[in-house]
């Protein structure tokens, strides 16, 4: 009898997670949520802990030929903040843990931190622990970040949209992916002829989206002054399709997006066309743009009269409706998660 | 000019931990104690956090060529549970991250993750989040530990000792150490005549403390029945010598330990001696046992007496009076750090 040996592919990311870990319940009380949102929650004596944790290797997150060590410790930390920022909590804490092969430096290493100590200081976190340890080949890293909040009720899953609640998104869509194009392309170049300069000057907005993307701490804020709580939220890590449809699936519900309400800035649709690719393709697969996807009662869309920065795309509508995409012209077409996948 | 570059070997593990971080501060009210102690500690509203992270990369940490994948998902729990009840705190969350390679199929997951659901039902914690993605090479795994206390004088650190105190550790040292030895033989054995049978039977016990160890919750859990709280507390993960020395130096003191007094069982003695060991340097320097090194005001020694398996094996001094084994033969010798340099 041979051993049955399933391809880890067969499954995805996320279904892959749904199998390993579906075995597993809760049985402290302290386990408000555990997986299956941007963080799990933790019910203290008086308030909440929102945790989460995010792996990021050599070779398939970064390529370290063209991600300075600084920027991509400012971004280890940044995506981590944004899964706390998507529960509508403002994180105070990191751990950050790396394995690191012989040919990183203390140089090396010391550029990596000195990016996690800007972002410490810009979002206001403290690192508080970690694990520095050597691999065989290349670098590891995992960051874990914590909040913690007084107020239940202000906790934002990815479960709680309700139909007829209004769809938005915050920023612009599409330039980290776009940026990462334009990185490749260069590489590629060099690769091909050590001789060449990447010609990198002239998109410095996309390409700062991709190595250094920033969390959007301002918006939580903003809805904490005005008294806002969104129905539901979740982070754009894997692209706009890809998260909607979490939203989607843990609410019970459909959606549309109307197509010409998506968010991209000029320079993002002018890269897309030169990649031959459609913009809106870009916007709703890219991925890592770290920007906010919410839903709000629709009681509530005078209260973000005055958001800056802040775009109605569409709204949640039946599960049988499912996910579609209206564009200018009429069309209705349906919507795929084509996210990233890992695997 | 050309560019600094520095070993990290030059630093160690926690010389590099401290030079990266040393220009790291906190800044927010609810970090109670960051990077130095077995686990992180921040203050919510009524009660605290412990939080503690570590990292195993394959080809490091563990040898998938004799280490299971199931006990590799129980060691890996383990060993971070054991960092916060080194704090005196009991556990209820856990984290893990993993990245791995297209060797590893769905079937070694679910052996690995099966491994984490035995481990989460023995120690009563949960399961609340992690990632899951790919690596160019080997497996890389990431936990983090979560417990909460409402009684911050119960929180045992490492800089808590005080002159006079008794040194005690629980269980018996250097059989995982010893286990590691025989595995790696039996391995270099396989690997020069592939017919051969590993002979492991003969050390069940030892192979066990290596592969499958276990983190001392019963230990707390009578600390809690006797209203027993240790002036210091860490656990036996780089060594006694190692381990004691993190808690002189940050308790700012010296310590002897009674060569004789030091735990080890039968087997683990005689398994040194097969390997031309000194066994006293197994226990002192072998790492990965996990049993708990504590310190005892001395008013408190009565409260011990009917504790299972702990041994009293010295005692906190001055400073200058450095940190020395004492034999049977009435010498003293100096103690030296030499647990896992993991660069």
């Amino acid at each position: 009898m041979t051993k049955k040996v399933t391809d880890v592919n067969e499954y995805g990311e996320f279904g892959l997670i749904d199998h390993l870990t579906k075995s597993f319940g809760s049985t402290n009380p302290s386990t408000l949520k555990g997986i299956g949102d941007d963080a799990a929650i933790i019910k203290n004596a008086k308030d909440y802990t929102a945790i989460s944790t995010d792996m990021l290797m050599e070779g398939i997150h970064f390529d370290i030929r063209y991600s300075p060590l600084k920027h991509l410790g400012y971004k280890s930390v940044v995506v981590n903040l944004s899964d706390i920022y998507a529960m509508n909590v403002i994180p105070s804490q990191i751990t950050v843990s790396m394995a690191i092969s012989s040919k990183y430096s203390v140089e090396a290493l010391e550029e990596f931190y000195d990016g996690i100590k800007t972002a410490c200081d810009f979002y206001n976190v403290d690192l508080i622990g970690g694990d520095t340890t050597s691999s065989l080949k290349g670098m590891a890293i995992s960051v874990t970040a914590i909040g913690t909040i007084a107020d239940k009720s202000k906790i934002t899953y990815r479960s709680g949209a309700k139909k007829g609640d209004i769809l938005c998104v915050t920023g612009s869509l599409g330039a980290a992916y776009l940026g990462l194009q334009i990185l490749e392309r260069e590489k590629q170049l060099f690769l091909s002829d050590k001789q060449m300069t990447p010609e990198l000057d002239s998109h410095t907005y996309l390409i700062e989206r991709q190595l250094k993307p920033e969390a959007n701490k301002a918006a939580i804020e903003y809805f904490d002054k005005i008294g806002l709580i969104p129905t539901s939220m979740i982070d754009i890590s894997d692209g706009l399709s890809s998260d909607l449809m979490h939203i989607c699936k843990q609410s019970d519900l459909g959606a549309f997006i109307e197509e010409d309400k998506v968010p991209m800035i000029e320079e993002a649709k002018a890269a897309a066309l030169v990649f031959n690719m459609d913009p809106i393709t870009c916007a709703l697969n890219g991925g890592e743009d770290y920007e906010l996807l919410f839903t709000l009662d629709p009681m509530d869309i005078e209260k973000i009269k005055f958001m800056p920065d802040v775009h109605i795309i569409g709204e949640m509508v039946d599960k049988k409706d499912k996910l579609t995409l209206h564009t200018p012209g009429g069309s209705i077409h349906p919507l795929k998660a084509q996210g990233w996948n890992h695997f």
